[in-house]
């Protein structure tokens, strides 16, 4: 029965579109990969295409009966250089996907970012903290959550905003800083270190953001944003420094980056309550995962 | 000197933008109207566009010191109608511009709205409030003020953004409350609240916004969000109550109209104490001077 379930993935040309295409075609589902770069994944039917050209998403969206929607510019980089460009994707492109959604009555679970709440005024941050982020990919992905969410209360689209930790796992984009340290160490040059390494990440692995998606595609659950952020933190200077035990290499501090996000502490509990999500990869072995998968891809 | 200064009013051939280009025509500025509608208003130079077009957006922006940034989609019910319409002119267009004034050092005025914080989560409201909007007029106007903030705390952008009370006065779109009222009562139609009419609402004139528009412009200030709401709460039975006693008819009652903002309570004290701001039209003057004005119109 699982297997007629149609999903349409977003974005599943890349990193985490990739793993979460993968999750749903083994555990059953009948997998539509649509991304604007053509790509190949077995058991995954690759549909080229951009999410702000109305008619092609429609099309797409017409044909499933879910939508997990993680097209967008990820890249934080990127969106703060092209703000333009992540104001089209990320909010006219999640406007076209929900106004297919309602069309068609399907499902959507959007791939939103713990980076929505800004500034922490309580910790941990559950959901009911306010949404004040200050940076062009925080923004518009915050503004294609709240159309999402206002599009279920008003127009009765069955969708749920998965607010992730900073993802990580084999496939990670170049410039992450995992691969910023790990590409370096590797090469035995210095890893520079943004600020003074302090600041904590709830890494999140993809593997365990993808159940996520599978979970949230199979609830009957609507209008709600959930927190999903591993509970372990581990500060960037840490990082480094496990980087540097694999491949000893020297350890710097340059200036921080601008635009950087402050710390916060960030609770996943009703993730684990209503949805039954808990993370299972330990950082450490992530990591570990993480580096063999890079040597195997360098070899 | 002043007549030196020139500034492009975006949105010039709507109700706001029309009262604000000629607020700093008359308080000699040299203005610069831009809009998709073509339009004609003495000493205000026409200039018709796309704010969804970066090219022609940026070659306005370069020729003038000052955009007072009130081109949107600023029809509530156009808005839930197409969202995808809203995102494309309320958050790309308001990127185009920021893009625009990052590159030319140009100073931005944005027209944000009180309705970008919600439900109330304490009264009055003030500026730190939380923004929780849940419409997508409301949701694509924060998108767009956040990103002119963060541009100006991460590139320098010397920008404002208020947050106006609902506005009116002479030039009033056809389907606003106060037009859909007068409307009728002149017709002996009868008129019909939606929901109980206790709603109430700061209701502001848009001569006070315009003297807003005119001292964020001239402002040393940057990267701040000033809410500009007159202090008198003024309900929705009360609106219908006065319309009636001038224009006797019958007063009916609906179903709420889904999406409608539930009543809070603004302050303007912060732009009082740093922009020297306040209201001067009472709404009893106001109303009867939109009435006249209406009268005079259908002539």
């Amino acid at each position: 029965m699982v297997s007629t379930v149609r999903i349409l993935v977003t974005g599943a040309a890349g990193f985490l579109g990739r793993h979460i295409a993968r999750r749903f075609r083994d555990t059953g589902w009948r997998v539509t990969g649509f991304d604007v770069t053509g790509f190949d994944e077995p058991g995954v039917e690759s549909s080229q295409g951009d999410l702000t050209e109305a008619n092609s998403v429609d099309h797409m969206v017409a044909a499933h009966d879910v939508v997990a929607h993680v097209g967008a510019i990820g890249d934080v980089y990127l969106a703060g250089a092209e703000p333009t460009l992540a104001a089209s994707v990320n909010v006219v492109g999640t406007a076209n996907v929900i106004e297919a959604a309602v069309r068609h009555g399907t499902r959507v679970v959007y791939a939103s970012t713990w980076e929505v709440y800004g500034e922490p005024r309580y910790q941990p941050i559950d959901e009911q903290h306010p949404t004040m982020p200050d940076h062009p990919y925080s923004i518009t992905k915050l503004a294609g959550e709240s159309l999402l969410l206002a599009s279920s209360r008003l127009r009765q689209v069955p969708a749920i905003a998965l607010r992730l930790g900073t993802a990580y796992g084999p496939g990670l984009r170049a410039n992450s800083v995992f691969r910023l340290f790990i590409d370096r160490a590797r090469n035995h040059e210095p890893i520079t270190i943004q600020g003074d390494g302090s600041q904590g990440r709830q890494f999140t692995h993809a593997y365990d953001i993808a159940r996520a998606f599978e979970l949230a595609a199979s609830s009957p659950l609507s209008g709600i944003a959930f927190n999903v952020v591993a509970p372990e933190t581990v500060t960037i200077k840490e990082l480094a420094e496990r980087v540097v035990e694999r491949y000893p290499t020297e350890l710097t501090f340059g200036e921080p980056r601008p635009g950087d996000v402050p710390p916060a502490l960030v609770s996943a509990e009703r993730a684990k309550e209503e949805l039954g999500w808990q993370p299972y990869m330990p950082f450490s072995e992530g990591l570990d995962d993480l580096i063999t998968s890079l040597d195997r891809d360098s070899r």
